[in-house]
């Protein structure tokens, strides 16, 4: 048969392609680049000391259990801790409502496996996380999206798409990625009523919720729900499957994700996972578990809240210093992402060109959105990480892109004339 | 919609429960049970303070990287390192046919993703592996069994099965799990050739290939089938997919696997393996790789060979001992596994009840038959696991194993009137 496994390949290979970031991430290598395209934590920030007693502690005392094969849902000690910290937000978890993950894109990936047939359609934000349509994509999924503004979902514009029978919504209520824009608590509970009077399930996915710089943490959809339904204090049924994950808080590279969710599912969700990859690294957890241990997580999140707050207000300073007119943003309150909107007419892919000419990346805003066959979205937008570059680095990315912007702008409109955009998403 | 959640489901639910192995494995977490069910490496072979210096090595000089994100492939000292490993069997690899899944089951789930459309038939051995009917079945995969003998796959019996058109052919030749046996050279031969003629593509798993304790090391089928195809000395084509681990090399609980293919067949599992799960724990990758260079893998591979294989004598010597007349038993060059058939009449589920009354335990053979629709296969047949148990736990295991099957014996043939069994396999 020669080579031709492509004539052997399954009809959903048709589905998936390689995701313009992690092409991108091979041109951001150069380290001439300033790169505000990725979503990388700050090396800076991982807790390298704390890795290093807690790699010694478990290899000590725990090889044999460490280095050996380990339970589909994970390690005790760790779901344990992670019921414990999500109670904290109202969510009474107990272990064994919590799986783990081999970080959040599994957990995506385990829920598209559990819910979605070929050709159903799952509500999304517009824009919403790349990573999770890819998961999505595989299954043969197709999408109902519903528009955003500064205040997260447009939740005004959701009955008529709750009507046309999604199989579930994906949410991400806190500092969105890519938007960086945050659900306000009238939408959220407007969120969990729809959800519950239309019958649509809700997939959380909260990977920031604790990376807030400035106001008040609001409850997640989980709670609401709980509080709508009249629940008992038990976590044991409800319209909401919870997402979370280690990788911004301890460190990607352990790949340590979970999903909080009612017995029925998870005990589902662990099926999929022993047939995907029977279960997560023994040894990465229970690092991840001496690492976060005695309050040490708690301590390390209020680094990284200062940390990547400061690099947030140095690029909101930044793009209001250098920016030209009619360039918008949003000024997210928490996470690593924000998002801006070019003047009418101008082009993030033109755009792009132009800033790597300067040295400087980032997303283009047309990755973010569902494919929906109508006009391309996103064209107008670009995504910024601000956590991973250093202050420096940040301004001086900024100054750069804003040359590029200029240099784009001056195209357009060489009588310097710009019309100035209110809408944020459009 | 309280909590129907399982009115969401997705059709392929129906294809997953969860395995009688990891049932099993709860009941066999009583210390006072010999198990010898679970496919588990013994902890006292693992390298706890190679394991040691690797960790502090990552951390003490790469942290930064290998606390981040990283390639989708996997880390590139690391397939390198494979790369080179594997071209000494023959296998001329580059690092860039190499790419590192989470354990080998990943692999085998990225392979369903590839291969699969809900329908159609996959080639196995009966018996064969139960992760990858595990993995296969999420995609709703139907199958082609073909009896094994003690020489492996009957490749007398290949060519009917091979022109019903199956997608692919998944085969353990070496030390297969679970009958410990391998697969002839001649028949090797005979494989490639058949697969050849009928197009169809093999994938050939092979975690136990370094663990032989007697005679000659056999060429992969992947090398066979350049040989056959008179490829040139790169290995950018042929029929074979080609799997492996550190699980029982160095320790299952990093989950490191990987899969050497043509890079056609790379780049798409890398676009599913993204949506799965974004990469492998970037950590437990330059972990492996600290623990394993040098030459210190083959150093200690040859301390397991002994370990494993005297621990193979003793379970041996141990059956001929103890057990009654028409028990028969596979005699592994390798492997972790052998593979018991009782006498006529027997069923290894009351077997299962009678040893478990005896604390020892094991699995049953039907386990490992995929589902056909015909007749109940594996009844008469237990696997049995000889690495995790020591070697005075061995003996005593079967001892009390043996006692469960003549009270077994009894019951059937009251006048010990036993017939003996030539058949290993049926």
């Amino acid at each position: 048969m020669s080579t031709a496994w492509t004539s052997r390949y399954a009809q959903r290979t048709k589905n998936v392609r390689s995701s313009a970031i992690r092409e991108l991430l091979k041109i951001t290598q150069n380290p001439e680049i300033i790169s505000f395209a990725g979503g990388l934590p700050a090396p800076d920030v991982f807790p390298v000391e704390r890795f290093r007693e807690a790699c010694r502690k478990v290899l000590d005392t725990q090889s044999s259990q460490a280095l050996q094969y380990g339970a589909t849902e994970g390690y005790d000690a760790l779901r344990e801790m992670i019921a414990r910290h999500t109670s904290r937000y109202g969510i009474k978890a107990k272990p064994e409502h919590v799986m783990i993950t081999s970080g959040s894109q599994q957990a995506l990936d385990l829920i598209g496996k559990l819910l979605i047939n070929s050709g159903d359609r799952v509500l999304v934000e517009a824009p919403t996380y790349l990573g999770a349509l890819q998961a999505f994509n595989v299954y043969g999924a197709e999408y109902v999206s519903v528009p955003s503004d500064n205040d997260g979902l447009r939740t005004d514009l959701l009955e008529e798409p709750l009507r046309s029978g999604p199989k579930f919504m994906y949410v991400l209520p806190n500092f969105q990625n890519p938007g960086g824009t945050t659900l306000s608590e009238p939408r959220r509970h407007e969120l969990v009523l729809l959800a519950d009077r239309y019958g649509i399930p809700i997939v959380e996915d909260d990977p920031y919720g604790q990376l807030r710089y400035e106001g008040e943490h609001l409850s997640p959809l989980v709670v609401l729900d709980r509080e709508n339904l009249r629940r008992d204090s038990e976590y044991s049924i409800g319209n909401v499957i919870y997402l979370s994950t280690f990788s911004k808080t301890l460190a990607p590279g352990l790949r340590l994700g979970w999903i909080v969710a009612p017995p029925e599912v998870i005990s589902k969700l662990v099926q999929f996972k022993q047939g995907a990859d029977l279960h997560t690294s023994t040894f990465a957890q229970m690092v991840a578990y001496e690492v976060a241990r005695d309050g040490f997580l708690d301590e390390h999140i209020k680094l990284i809240r200062r940390v990547y707050g400061e690099r947030r207000d140095v690029m909101l300073q930044a793009l209001e210093e250098f920016c030209p007119p009619g360039v918008t943003w949003t000024r997210p309150l928490g996470g690593l992402f924000l998002w801006v909107t070019l003047p009418e007419g101008m082009d993030s892919h033109q755009l792009f060109d132009a800033a790597l000419k300067q040295n400087v990346a980032f997303v283009a805003g047309d990755s973010f959105y569902a494919p929906n066959g109508t006009t391309k979205e996103g064209k107008r937008h670009l995504r910024l990480n601000f956590s991973n570059a250093k202050p420096e680095q940040i301004r001086e990315g900024i100054r750069r892109l804003a040359v590029a912007i200029k240099s784009q702008c001056a195209d357009l409109h060489p009588d310097h004339e710009r019309p100035v955009d209110q809408h944020v998403f459009d």
